[in-house]
């Protein structure tokens, strides 16, 4: 088979398994096993265990990046219940993404434009026989996402179900009261910065000088257009790559400056006069003006 | 040279490498300077450091879907001793699997019906001049299997040697005294769950209720056949998806619940009315029936 | 489009982007967007973040081992700022690295020869659109690096500079006074192997026995030439398989046994009588004979 003949040639897979264990590749064992002309694209496999919004978030994040072909996603807690295995077919099939009906695929197939066909993937042809319970991305996911490369038909693989019934995904939305606007962090990145659940036209009308405050912890910080124009320890209110609102320290970690965690809300509101000291147990730093 | 002209378009990796330096990256820039066309699946590089036994384990749970071709696996606390590296094959020349001789290849080996011949690796024909002493996975074993990919014979690499001189796996055996079961953690997966070196056959007789003892630590279990059987923070004793035994809590980590570690031993048995309690010192949850 | 068309087929990537987060697999994809015949090794990325001299080193370390290609490198703390994207040609066209001009790339180059061309990458044609502003992985970096794998000089990527005007890399270089060497912790690999900045005939005068000391941490170490000579717990100085200096524990971490982190500084002296007990706090071990 040359790769000319593929249906698709990429599968772009994204878990929580991590790469402790051997699940990656054995997942990738089993796709080069049915198509070995087919390239697996390790989106990332360090999503925290069974976070599904977490994993949601990654994969719309990444989704406008991927090469076209399949998406393959696993972050499963419900592994051998009720959930549906699916298969979601997106752009009139120029991708379908494979994974638990369990919202991990929904904020993905969104950023795209919606799903255009989804089947259950109940078609025990294209299943691994196991020898102990379904180890579903080894046996079932894989499985499938190998045979639409090399051409199988969305309906091979099972039952078509409507999409509207598909699992929604669950994305927070920010709330507005007068001045304030309440926020949630929607992902904290390796270098610390906070991704915020709102687009750079909410926080514009607040102005330059900004306060913020998660828990116990308020500082102030500024908006400003790149890492650069922040000072040493400075707190920058900025639009990131992905086009939303994120929270920086130049050359540092928000996310400790803030003591925060993913989930977390986040309250925005103008800058001023201090308001009073609010309590912390963090040591006060000799940068900070409030 | 086409794929087609490949011997095997495919070597499985493991390693203790870790993915922290640059041993992986130059590993596999070795094999494609080689081989170019060849495949390179990296099964895990999280083996623990040394851990010769944890690593046998993860290729013998691996090895059965692996794509035929060579396994390159590397832990290799005797390396510059006196221990050999070898190729060994296996399936009358379907596989050939490169690595240490200390017992790393053998739990896969057996897996896989036994090895038909093995050589050393000492044809310097086959090896990379080092600036320093060598470092064998860069150095030998990489070579190696990428010449093995391009059509090298077994025999082309080194001295033959008898296969039964290989150095042995060291798999534990469980013991059972009457009603009591003495079983040890082979593995603990990302997700906290204990496989234990049990068929499900030895644990059938114990009937449903369980009862668990690690160290000072003594919890109630029952056998389930999924995880969705399970209650929330309830542990079950489960068949995995390798079809042998695992201890498991539905949706939380067995191994914190029982403050278990790999090789840490475990014994099972018929539960019923609580024991007197055990001494220890973790706080008591809600959910304890003991 | 062939492989055989391609101008290179390899790329060699490393960065401080971590595992974590999508980064990397955005990054791929984008390559393989442009560039689907190019494989894409990854040196490593869990360098710290901005760490530009252990990127560098790694880089370094590895330069003579990868595939000739491009080598795309990014670990980029003034992203945004003023420092410049470039290209540097290697080897007469050899091989080509991309990444931030802030002494990232500048060991490696060194390492092979120097440079003999260089460019700013400023074309505007070769980078990709953001929704915010600019993710210099993936939006200039990557679609550069596929471009010249596709063919593309490196006149077409930007503006010519003088390889002279690039950021030098900075290599610590050690000092002897007498008997004594203050030397650098350069690296230290994931099994606590110290490597020094110290080529193996500047040690030899000092003899076999040697005396170590890392801030209030004072061992003694002897001079050896494989790991299997130190006894356990033994304390080794070694030439490593890069040809430099190394102090290594027999199956234990030098570093935790010195207490030593990269960058550290290590005075290497000939041993002998032990000198009065230097104030430490961790506990002295039965095998230490100061």
């Amino acid at each position: 088979m040359t790769r000319a003949a593929l249906r698709y040639d990429t599968i772009s897979f994204l878990s929580d398994y991590g790469l402790g264990d051997e699940f990656v590749g054995v997942v990738k064992s089993v796709v080069r096993s049915i198509a070995p002309e087919v390239a697996v694209i390790d989106v990332t496999h360090d999503i925290a265990p069974h976070d599904v919004r977490a994993g949601g978030l990654a994969l719309a994040r990444s989704a406008q990046y991927l090469v076209p072909g399949v998406v393959l996603a696993v972050v499963d807690p419900g592994v051998g219940g009720a959930r549906r295995a699916v298969a979601v077919e997106v752009g009139d099939g120029t991708s379908v993404l494979v994974g638990p009906d369990n919202g991990l695929l929904a904020p993905a197939v969104a950023m795209v434009g919606g799903a255009s066909r989804a089947v259950e993937l109940t078609a025990e042809h294209y299943r691994l026989p196991s020898p102990g319970p379904t180890f579903a991305g080894r046996d079932v996911f894989a499985p499938s996402a190998a045979h639409l490369c090399l051409g199988a038909d969305l309906a091979d693989l099972g039952t078509p179900i409507p999409v509207h019934s598909l699992t929604p995904g669950m994305v927070p939305v920010s709330r507005v009261d007068g001045d304030r606007i309440y926020a949630e962090v929607l992902w904290i990145d390796r270098f610390g910065n906070l991704q915020l659940n709102l687009d750079p036209a909410e926080v514009e009308p607040l102005g330059d000088a900004l306060r913020l405050t998660a828990g116990d912890v308020g500082r102030n910080a500024h908006r400003a257009s790149s890492f650069s124009e922040l000072g040493s320890s400075e707190l920058g209110v900025l639009v990131d790559s992905y086009g939303l609102v994120v929270v920086a320290l130049n050359r540092g970690s928000a996310a400790l400056e803030l003591n925060c965690r993913e989930g977390d809300s986040i309250t925005v509101e103008p800058g001023g006069p201090a308001p009073a000291t609010p309590v912390h147990l963090q040591p006060k730093r000799s940068d900070e003006t409030a």
